[in-house]
Parts: C-alpha cells; structure tokens; sequence
C-alpha cells in the first residue's frame, strides 16, 4: 500500500511518498517551497499543483496529515490552514483516503513520547523507515514521522482485527 | 465586466456574479450549503466543485472575496480559512485576478459607515444594485456586498486615472 503523506505549512511543505513493508519504505520524499516573490493566491495554486504532480506520478491510496492545528500566532495558522484546505480537496477530489493526526500522536507514534522534540523524531525515522536518500529538510521528516503514524495505526488496527 | 464575488463560510458560502454598468446587476447568486454529514474533506471538495462550476458557467474576470478575518473562536477561523484557501488556489489557477477587502471596507463602501450591520448593509445592497430576485439569505447579501467593494474600488482607480 502507498500513501502520501504531508506537513503542511505555508513557506515550505513536507511531502513523502510512502510504501508499507517491514519496515516501510519512503519512495519519495521532498520540502516543497513556493517562492516568496509570489501572491499569496498564486503560491496556495503552486501547492495545489505540485501535490497533484506527485498523486498522480505515485498514485497513492491515502493521504496522512496532521491535523487542524492552532497556534499563538493567528496570522501563520490561518495561512497553514488554506494550505491544508488546498491539500484536503485535491486529495478529496483525487479519491484518496484521507487520515490526520494530532502533533502528539505523530511524537507517540514514532518516539513513544508526545513532547518529544524535532531532533529525536528525526533520529527515530532514520531507524524506522528504508531511506533512498537523507532527508534535507526538517519539514521531509516530519512528513516521513506522519506517513509512520498511518502505518503504526493500520498495523494495529489489522491486528487488532484478527 | 464580470466578477464572481465570495462571502466564505464553513457552512454557508455566499456566492454573487456581477456585471459592471449603472447601477451594477447582479446576474446570479446564492447560498451554497455543504450536507453536514459529508466529512470535512468532503465538504470542502464540494465547495470547489460548486465554484468551479460557476466560474465555468460564468467565466467571470476577478473573484472578489473577504480577507482572511481572525476571530475569537479559533476553530471557525481556521475552518472558514480551510475553504478560502481552495477558493482561493482554484480562482489563480482559473485565471481570475483576485481582490480581497476587510469587513469594514465593505461596510464602508457600501453604507459609507464601517461599523454598520448586517440590516444595513442588505437595505442598501438592494438599492444600489439591479436584482434579478430578492436574495433569500445573509450570505447571499454579503457576498453582493464584496462584489459592490470591487465596483467603487475600480471605479475611483479608474476616475482616478484619468
């Protein structure tokens, strides 16, 4: 099973694209930016754009999110969250499943901790997952540690089921 | 000159197509509800459906819609901020121009008074513009509210100008 998994933000964008297996495979992985030179509407459409590039070269399944996220700073998360609009419909109208994820789950499911930081979830993903090439970004390892969660989550739903 | 003008909402999205001319007219409008049982990513891809589907039908020049507003519950901004960012990445990659404007600059270019209410601004939308039947809804009035701002707006620019 293939999923593509997404850390939404409105400057840069983790994508990873994901296959199931002991242990999970990332098949792509990439820190989507859109240049600040553009509009706002301009840069939500290159998101809009790019993503759909990537479903339709992968032709993942599902998609694994997080969730609606609030924050201190009003301005960033009502920009995060048109770009999770954005990401919701085109997976929405692509027939994807669509699953998302609280930060605390995403830190439970990869570290076992959900106050965990950034470095620790990196160095747990390393271990984790079958890596074609070191991630860049922080942004690509937060969308590897979400595209875990999906798969943490479906094992022990399948299991739990038997 | 043809403009689609959008009040967005999470529940109700007021939606207006306008003609330039003395007074404007309002060629088509309404109040699209998404069914409360749909999951959200469902809604949301039925808002884009929906619009897309009127900018077809209309092939309108520009969008004009409501900035991004902040609101004591987060939970409502961030939803309504969700279906303006598809909104918005679907009017860029139609190619409309877009334009948006703060609630108080609607109220003032429609009532000439920024604080005004929802009552006074639907009295006097129904006296500025021509209208093919009584809007049924808030939204609707709303939305013809927006497409009113972009009318004084290009207006004065243009008299400006000349």
């Amino acid at each position: 099973m293939k999923i593509i998994a997404i850390d939404p933000g409105y400057e840069r964008l983790g994508v990873a694209v994901m296959e199931s297996g002991r242990p999970e495979t990332v098949v792509y992985s990439t820190c989507f930016q859109t240049a600040k030179k553009l509009s706002h509407p301009a840069r939500l459409a290159a998101v809009q754009k790019e993503i759909l590039r990537i479903i339709k070269t992968y032709s993942p399944a599902a998609l694994a999110t997080e969730a609606l996220f609030f924050s201190k700073n009003q301005k960033t998360a009502l920009a995060v969250a048109e770009v999770r609009g954005v990401i919701l419909a085109l997976a929405e109208s692509q027939g994807l499943h669509i699953y998302e994820y609280f930060p605390a789950q995403i830190k439970i499911a990869v570290t076992g901790y959900g106050a965990s930081d950034k470095k620790q979830v990196a160095q747990l993903v390393e271990k984790l997952v079958r890596l074609p090439k070191k991630p860049k970004y922080d942004d690509e390892y937060d969308a590897i540690a979400i595209g875990l969660t999906f798969f943490a989550h479906e094992q022990r739903f399948s299991t739990a089921s038997q």
